[in-house]
């Protein structure tokens, strides 16, 4: 079955099942909107970590050790930068920063990020459509006991060790949704929309705080399904499990579900879930751990097939 | 004997002589005003090759091989723009864009190009001042039998090939010079003003064209000593000797004598120009190629010397 996929997508976790959907899905099948609420401006560079994940991740230039930035990185830069009394709290490898200060570069020039993402990519090589969920500024905060820290001071800086209270994402309630990404959701020939893996509160609730979204969602023909970052009780990688305890919250696959009530119709859980039940939710399980790239493209197939059950028969 | 020295220098070759001025000199005696006409803009950052040179050069962090840029450099950066289809014709290792980075953010974050540099100075250790000629912009451009031509697009990306017709320094009209340069010159202890052995014509001429700085160079007490870029008719390095034949000058000490007519009270040269007669001016040879650093505090020192004669009995 062909057809157009959206998928919602933070960084790491849900890059790796955007690489599996490129992977079976064929080119310009997929579009992935990423969150921005991440992006900020750092040494007069404007940083978009998501994108930059998806675009180094679809690419095959991400670093499967460390697990951000590139492979085959050097550090002359930060060294530098130390020497001279500049700030090193945020690492920016040699290779990274070309993305960084080329992207700056032509938004100053009057591209949006849109056009700067579709370009990266079609550069790259990549499948995919990777689209900012917005060009305007959407700002992530995130108030713990320490007051309200800007996201990046939080994730990195404080390497997320304040106790979480609440989220802000700024500017999303005038941000308009990216133009392919409000297309994507207008074509007829929508296959399936995808919730990755991704932290629900950090990464896939500013995408759906843009006005529009939870309509495009609620509205589009074509099945929802999200994909439960936590197995067992655990995050598979950062900070979720934790901020959903401080923010007085079960970790549990079945939080995440109620998380997304009334926005998806089906939740897919890992094996360790089994047995989960929602009301009124379609609740399938098989492994979402992504080792290795079979996992992912093994997940992402899982998805698609629910999804192609779910709509049934067509045509 | 003491006192303050002014060094008027371009990039690599005057850099040499800087050094062994600082060498020479206590800690704040030398002050040298950087030709700034090469400063460009460049992928979103300001680039200042002159003063980056002297920087490197000074604390000696500049690369002995290929005479540019920084020591232990890496590539990464430049590798990683051209896959993105980034522009690479002006090449910026890693290291180097430190500087450059950290330079523009403190720019844009509203500090004087002067600031900035006295800042990294520090920073680096190096006991010289190190001045922009002004903190407003100067660009030079170059009038070639292809047109005129920005500065770097001349030198780095036509590689000095186009026939130079004639030269322009925009902005240089209504600039002022920086104030630690005005200051300087105002300094009643001013031992000597140095114009190091830069390319007269694209190096020095900028600094010369600023309102004031003929004047501050005929007004000040101290003796105003030059030292001969060339060195038997050939350019030790770069398109000096080129330039000066496509202008229509014999490239020659001699012709550099008479480019700073008026303006200087010495003219030293290589020994093997001794015996060059210039009407109204002290002409001193000794050996001016600077391979070793024993070379450069050797001329340092004679050049100081020359000064301290001309200057006379003092106090």
């Amino acid at each position: 079955m062909s057809g157009h996929v959206i998928a919602l997508s933070g960084g790491i976790g849900g890059a790796k099942l955007a690489l599996g959907l490129d992977r079976v899905l064929a080119p310009g099948e997929l579009t992935v909107i990423a969150n921005t609420g991440d992006d900020f401006r750092h040494l007069g560079l404007h940083i978009s970590p998501d994108i930059d994940t998806l675009l180094y991740t679809l690419a095959g230039l991400d670093d499967p050790v460390k697990r951000w930035g590139r492979r085959d990185e050097s550090w002359t830069f930060m060294r530098a930068l130390g020497e001279l009394g500049g700030e090193t709290w945020f690492q920016l490898g040699d290779g990274d920063l070309a993305i960084h200060v080329e992207r700056t570069r032509r938004l100053a020039a009057g591209e949006s990020l849109s056009q700067v993402t579709e370009g990266l990519r079609r550069r790259l090589g990549i499948g995919a459509r990777i689209v900012p969920m917005s060009d305007e500024s959407v700002a992530t905060r995130v108030q713990t006991d320490e007051g309200w820290l800007d996201f990046q001071h939080y994730f990195v800086s404080r390497r997320c060790e304040p106790r979480v209270i609440g989220l802000d994402f700024v500017g999303a309630d005038l941000a308009r949704m990216a133009p392919e990404a409000a297309a994507a959701f207008a074509d007829p020939a929508l296959r399936a929309v995808v919730l990755c893996p991704s932290n629900p509160y950090l990464s896939v609730d500013p995408i759906l705080a843009l006005p529009g979204m939870r309509k495009a969602l609620a509205a589009c023909a074509a099945p929802v399904i999200a994909i439960s970052p936590i197995i067992a009780g655990q995050a598979v990688k950062g900070p979720t499990a934790k901020m959903m305890a401080e923010l007085g919250l079960e970790p549990s696959a079945a939080t995440v579900a109620r998380h997304y009530d009334g926005l998806i119709d089906a939740f897919v859980v890992d094996e360790a879930d089994a047995g989960l039940s929602v009301t009124g939710l379609e609740v399938a399980a098989t492994p979402t751990l992504m080792r290795s790239l079979d996992d992912r493209t093994r997940l992402a197939r899982f998805v698609l097939a629910l999804a192609d059950r779910l709509a049934g028969p067509r045509g």
